[in-house]
């Protein structure tokens, strides 16, 4: 990395409308940190919020806190979540893991598939989903990406697609792939988990059936934070899809404490258990900044950086195995190295925060809401010495660690 | 309530070693709190824990929180749980919620049990419980609590038993009940709700299989906090138990993200999703009063506790339906009354914060940590007033409120 470039990097900062957002964030100030997509920063409002819910709410009113909107909160909390995935109100709930939350609807779509009985997923998908898929259908198929269409006869009630890939960052063309699922007369379920808040969706105007996603990554609703999951209105409505697991919170009058189980109406049958209040409230805070962020700027500065660090992989002679185009990129840059490990824990000594994803792709989140130009200058300048040096072949880099 | 018996009260409060850990929570002044079996309050601690967990962890930190503890924390947090359910260590771990742990062990049961397909419950077990055996086991059968014995036939997987029934707060015999089990070849789940941090428990002594339990009641965790679950390293090691929900937390190497699904060894294949770092601070903050406590003179105030407040609702004619003998008892006081939510709504809007279950149940937790005598004394006095007014007849008890 030449000094003008990095200079070049500062200027494209200045003028850069989303840049004032990172002071929404509170991040460590020295390094640079492009690991968003696996766990997002603070919000500054976090504090403050989950705080007050220990000292006014818990503390405060007690039990009482539960009529004072905390029983909402999922719902809430969903409706906020479902202006970035294009999923109207009434939708989406905030609950449990993603793992949780894919393994019910997937219950729930099997179980009101009848005779169909398989479910078609792309081979490589996030490990999970295809334990999840593996542990529930009595078939199935990972296929390659450009085989999925090919792949949805009348045995398959389900097409599980993860959107966004966690290892390349391909995108898929939800919209095709939704009406390719439901022409073969198969529901589909999109994982989410590195679309919401990273690139547009529009679940409503594909028709999906079914989602779930993360509330930890590009959310950044903390550690662990609480997943969601979408159920379309019309398949709300046909009432044919029913949770696993009959937790009281997931009934239509929980405090009847009636002895049979009678689902709630709408998306809240997907509940179980009680939902957790201070988890929420750490993504409360997150979704209040989410609330006010400008879909299309976000994803315009997305593609901007995610060029920009491309052609400075390129420069590199990196192997880039992101997608050049477009609509098929996520909101990430990954590189294929032989020894993608060592690289990435290097380039972390050096200041420069990603991930490796076995075996050999080193990842590099972009995340707008708070990183610029110049985190990717500084990244591509680092991984350069790396390569050219070949420090990360010490012997420190060869000790895996272990991250989510 | 006369004047002298509110005295008295006051001085068993004063000759009461453990009066001062009521300091240990944050408790508003006026109302005297006895529903900490629905939500406890939060142990002082919790905020600054919570934020420290939100400032220099995640803040300070980032994606490294994972290698710096966060990872052990079900596990770390299961070991101090297991303390207070006679569990010695690597049996329990901190997940998900009550419901969904509930689910994992009787499906990883029902699975393990061959042609045995049915699951055997007390009639009036907790809804949730009765709705989640429903819905897997081939067969249900509930029976009354006499009953349960007679009801073990070789066609039995599971006993699921509610170890302290959350409306009378009647408590089982877990010692001869899963002897009863075993002898009729079955396994036995204890649902601890009610009983972790609340009663003497020995699940290791009993030769327990399985069992659940609640981190928002009387361990204090947070509204809505993660839960645990218990299973015994016998049966850890036969390997025979696999848990139906395969997420990545439950993997032998979850960081490998290999495209196969390999269990854990231990108690951790019951984890599923990432486990909920912001929510765990606050159980943390909560068992690290109770990794202090003496459990047996926690246990000795609470039968003193509840001794009395039997002996003044007496005095009052009321119906109380809560075991006199002190081994059939948990932490709770109940009474019976056709107007119990009405009562309720009653005795809370005079400050005396109880719940109520449906029916006619009023229920009165005692929590030894936090509450004392004189707050029983309290409460007496103003039951003993509503009764005789009849007060809890104005129209605007009349309207239910909808609690957990």
């Amino acid at each position: 990395m030449s000094p003008p470039r990095l200079e070049q990097c500062r200027e494209r900062d200045r003028q850069d409308p989303l840049a004032s957002w990172r002071q929404l964030f509170d991040l460590p100030a020295g390094p640079v940190y492009l690991d968003g997509n696996s766990l997002g920063p603070p919000p500054r409002a976090a504090r403050k919020l989950v705080d007050r819910v220990l000292s006014e709410q818990w503390a405060g009113r007690l039990i009482g806190g539960w009529n004072e909107g905390w029983l909402d909160q999922p719902r809430r909390l969903g409706d906020s979540i479902g202006r970035l995935i294009g999923a109207g109100p009434g939708q989406v709930i905030v609950a449990d893991s993603t793992s949780v939350n894919l393994y019910k609807l997937l219950a729930a779509a099997l179980g009101a598939a009848g005779d169909r009985r398989a479910i078609v997923t792309e081979a490589g998908n996030f490990p999970t989903d295809v334990y999840v898929a593996g542990a529930l259908a009595a078939e199935l198929r990972q296929v390659p990406r450009q085989g999925l269409a090919a792949a949805l006869d009348p045995s398959v009630a389900v097409l599980l697609l993860t959107h966004v890939d966690y290892r390349t960052g391909h995108m898929h063309d939800m919209a095709a792939l939704t009406r390719a699922a439901h022409d073969a007369g198969a529901l589909v379920l999109w994982d989410l988990a590195h679309s919401a808040g990273a690139v547009p969706v529009d679940l409503d105007g594909c028709g999906a059936d079914l989602a779930v996603g993360c509330g930890y990554k590009f959310l950044n609703g903390g550690p662990g934070a609480p997943a969601f999951l979408y159920v379309a209105s019309a398949l709300q409505a046909s009432g044919v899809l029913a949770s696993p697991i009959p937790g009281w919170f997931g009934h239509a009058r929980p405090f009847d404490f009636a002895p049979r189980y009678e689902p709630a109406p709408g998306v809240e049958r997907f509940q179980a258990g009680t939902p957790p209040i201070v988890a929420l409230a750490a993504l409360q805070a997150a979704l209040e900044v989410w609330d006010r962020a400008d879909l299309a700027a976000v994803r315009g500065k997305s593609l901007a950086m995610s060029d920009l660090l491309i052609e400075m992989l390129d420069d590199l002679g990196a192997d880039v195995v992101t997608p050049r185009e477009h609509p098929a990129r996520g909101s990430q840059v990954s590189l294929r190295h032989p020894r993608a490990g060592r690289l990435a824990r290097a380039l972390i000594e050096r200041g420069v925060i990603v991930d490796h994803r076995p075996p050999d792709i080193v990842r590099f989140g972009i995340t707008p809401l708070y990183s610029g130009f110049e985190d990717l200058g500084r990244a591509a300048q680092a991984l350069g010495d790396l390569l050219r040096s070949r420090d990360y072949e010490a012997e420190r880099f060869g000790v895996a660690v272990q991250v989510p």
